[in-house]
Order: C-alpha cells, then sequence, then structure tokens
C-alpha cells in the first residue's frame, strides 16, 4: 500500500514527491508523458526563480531528472478513478487497482475544445501565458483569444509590449480591455503558418500574427473523486492545500489561478507535508488501537 | 512613486520581484544582506526542485543573480515601520522615505532568543530544518530544542534516521514523541566545538552530538504595520496573499508554517500577481475620474 499517491507528473507533482520521498514515506506518481504537459512546450520561462530563461523542455526535464535522482517513482498511466475505502483510497489505474493511503491531486488545468494547428504551434506561436511569453513577441503582431474578462488583463499587458493586438472574445461583454487593442468579433476557425504561426483564419476573414495566446479559464476535473468539494472549475482547498475529504490534498493549477509553475511547485511541498502529518497521526492510533 | 515595494529579500521576496518586473511594474525589494538570511547557511537543499543538492549559498546566489539579470532593484536596508496614505503606502527606510502604491510582506521569520553559539555553527551542525539537514545526520547523535508540540514530529523523523536523539522540549506537555527519543529536561546553556559542532552545554550536564536541531515557531513580524491582521505569529492572508489591507500582500515565512522554500517562491508569485491586478484596477479607476 502506497503511503501517498499523487496524480500529475508536472510541477506540483513532481514538488510534492520529492519532499514527500525525502520524509521517507511510500510515493508514487501517475502521469502523462512529459512532452504532453503544456508547460513542456513554453517557448522560454523566466520567472521561476533559480531557472532563467529555460525552455519548458530543459525545466521539465531538470525536475524529472530531479525527482528520479532523488528516487521517486513515476508510472505514465491515467488514472481513471478514486474510490474511498474508509481510512484509504483505492486508485483506478488503467483498470490496475492500486490503494493508497493519502491523495494528492496535481492533475492541472483540463482543457476542453482544441483549435484546429493549437496542438502543432504550441511553443511556436500558440500560447497560453501572455507572462511567459509576451516578451517574445515584442514589437510584433499577436492575437488574443479570451473566454472570459480575465482575459483582458492579458491582453492589455501585450498591448505594452506587442506592436498590434486583436482580441477575440468568445463572451459578450468586454469589461477593461486597453484602448491600443482592437476588437474583433468573430470565430477563430484555424491558426495558420508553416513551422511558426503567420495567421489565424476567422469565420469571414483573416488575421496576420505571429503570435495567437489562447487566454481560457480552467475546467473542473474533479470528476475524479466523488464528493470532492470545488469553487467554480477549482478543486476547493484552505491554505495548507486540504480538500474537503480527510487524507486528499491538492496542488498546482487544479486548485485554481494564477497558472504558474512557482505557485504549482510551492503547493506541492505544502501538500505533501500536511500528507506526512496525516500520516504520521493515522500511525500514531493504529499504536494506540493495537 | 513605487508601484510594488517588496519587504525582504529571500525567496518569497526575489521570487515576487521577478514576476513584477516582468509585469512592466516599478517594484523595489527591501531586505538584509544576503549572508544573513538562514537559508544562506543551509548546508544541503534538496526539495526545491529543479535545483538539487546546492547549497543555502548557492541557492541564494542563483536567486539574488536570477533578479539582478531580469533587472530587479534590490537595496540592502531596513524597512522600519509603514504608514497608510489613503492610496498608497509611506515606507520609512532607515529614516528615508519611499512611497509605494501596494507592499509586499516578505519578511520571513523574526528570531528572539539566541543560543551561544547558534549564529557561529549555523551551517556547521546548528539546523533550524530537519527535512532539509536530517539526512546529513545519518548513523549519528543529535538534539532537538523544540519550542511546541510541533517540532516533535520533526524529533520523530530524525529518529528515522540518526543513531541517536535527545530532545529538550522549552514547554510542558509532550504529546507523541517516539520512543526511541530520550527526553532531556534541563536548560541549553551553549553548543560547543571546534568548527563543528561536538556538543551541547546544559545547565548541570553536557550531551556529545553532531547536530542542534532548533525548531521554533514563527514570532509575530508584523509590528511593522499597524492594523494588519494576524493569525498567532503569521500575518493573515487568504489563498491570493492578501491580508485585511488594501494593496498589501504576504508572502514566505511571514504567513506561517511551512517553511519551505518552494512555499514562499510559489506565494511570492502569487502575490506579485494579484498587486498587479490591483494596479491595473487602480490605473483603470483614475483614468475614469479624469
Amino acid at each position: 500500500m502506497l503511503d501517498i499517491a499523487i496524480i500529475g507528473a508536472g510541477p506540483a507533482g513532481l514538488s510534492a514527491a520529492i519532499t514527500g520521498k525525502i520524509r521517507n514515506k511510500k510515493v508514487k506518481v501517475f502521469g502523462n508523458p512529459m512532452s504532453t504537459s503544456y508547460i513542456y512546450k513554453a517557448e522560454r520561462i523566466d520567472n521561476y526563480i533559480g531557472m532563467l530563461g529555460v525552455t519548458g523542455k530543459e525545466m521539465m526535464e531538470q525536475f524529472t531528472g530531479h525527482a528520479r535522482e532523488i528516487g521517486v517513482e513515476i508510472q505514465t498511466a491515467k488514472v481513471i478513478e478514486i474510490f474511498p475505502m474508509g481510512k484509504s483510497y483505492m486508485l483506478n489505474v488503467e483498470n490496475e487497482f492500486i490503494e493508497a493511503k493519502t491523495v494528492i491531486l496535481a492533475s492541472g488545468i483540463a482543457k476542453t475544445s482544441i483549435l484546429p494547428g493549437e496542438n502543432e504551434f504550441l511553443g511556436r506561436g500558440v500560447s497560453y501565458c501572455a507572462t511567459c511569453d509576451g516578451p517574445l513577441y515584442r514589437g510584433k503582431a499577436v492575437v488574443v483569444i479570451g473566454d472570459s474578462t480575465h482575459a483582458e488583463e492579458d491582453a492589455n499587458y501585450l498591448a505594452e509590449v506587442c506592436e498590434k493586438v486583436y482580441y477575440i472574445p468568445l463572451y459578450k461583454e468586454i469589461d477593461h480591455l486597453d484602448e491600443r487593442i482592437e476588437i474583433v468579433r468573430s470565430k477563430p476557425k484555424k491558426i495558420i503558418g508553416e513551422n511558426v504561426v503567420a495567421g489565424l483564419e476567422l469565420a469571414e476573414s483573416s488575421l496576420e500574427v505571429s503570435g495567437v495566446f489562447i487566454i481560457k479559464e480552467s475546467i473542473p476535473t474533479s470528476k475524479l473523486l466523488a464528493g470532492l468539494e470545488v469553487d467554480g472549475a477549482a478543486v476547493k482547498v484552505n491554505r495548507m492545500m486540504e480538500t474537503n475529504l480527510p487524507g486528499v490534498y491538492a496542488a498546482g493549477d487544479c486548485t485554481g489561478k494564477p497558472f504558474q509553475v512557482a505557485k504549482a511547485v510551492g503547493e506541492g511541498s505544502t501538500a505533501v507535508l500536511q500528507a506526512v502529518s496525516y500520516l504520521n497521526a493515522l500511525n500514531r492510533e493504529e499504536k494506540l488501537n493495537l
């Protein structure tokens, strides 16, 4: 039986895993192949302190290498469902059943619809993060596709660095968009280009841009575990990363904004130390009952 | 006028600063010299993902270098007091007065009494973190000085890796100490040794140990800013790192446990993005009033 099952092999999950391992707990990480992570495709990350100017690929390789070096076991597999079993949890891992005393949910943002070209050009003109990639488009034209007013702040920031910013709202009421930005009310059809992005095809026209920023709210991932409390699209946690279920913690993008590597790594660390405390209390209780 | 004044040049403050700078805000960090940070003296840190097996000195140099590379200004100076001024805050920086629209408190743990030898042997046998330094004392004898029952968990962990663990409680009721640990009810007087720790002098006797772990709760630092709400020793924050005062955020050890680099870095990132949102809203408001 595992002490700690970690769902997700991104920054939050791996951060949790290394501290759990150092604290002598039986830990296992379940996740997708590294290259499917959207961090992996980031062109350049400057704001995870200690690692300046790395690509997403370099960052994920370094994170995964660090975890393996410490002895963390990472299984490339999808966790399909998690069942509460009294004092433990049973994981259905692609129909292999694995029991764990505690669970850390670190499964990231679940995306829904994908624009044609989005996957192919990710990291080559397509970005999910204005803070991360904005500076790469200094003096260039970009388009922002936003599904809520929150995306307007990212667009406003891009207007400070880019030559031209188009904004395609996937909603009705614009709230606070910078006046330098051109609003385009049309449905995005397809991202075009050779090797790198050259433009965005719309329903009746097209835009010549070097960058396409797709800024979406996160989508509920918490179908995984019945009874898990959510807050909008995010798993509901307190400051110690505890969910409403005993022994279940969450960390990283699945707990909501901001979607930042630093936040994910910090939350992973907090979550696992809370799990360690919980496991130690369980052990003391078991000894008393003997 | 600064957009964001950051109090503290440790992991939380520097993490906040780099993202603030990337987001084009006028940012300044106020802090003590790097070498006074207790991280700086850590012998080895393995659980900040991406940087395996670094010393505290290497880590702090890399963090500070990263911030300077991005263009962050760091002023070595003590902020003595912060006064609310309606829509901004006035900082008394060693009697120079500096105004800022927002403030991020990242001042770490304020320690109180210091044991003779504690400063001299820090990083050479004296440690504040069992998770960080425990593995260095595998098979050796150590003593833990704890000022609350929380320290017992650290001692229990050390009992798993060390040959012998003494425990000196600075309080009355032991709660859940591992039975392998020897409780010593005596007042620590002085840490002794040459170059590295060799023992701990007590009121009537002494202990031969290679490591002295001093595990204390944090102490209130929030005398800095009148009206700031605290929760025990920690600055009270919500999940977005907002304090009860508008435009004031907190991050890192000053917000409470766990005292981990990863948590501090993550909270710094979240705090500054919240400050950026607040500044953008202020700007919009100012434009409407023109």
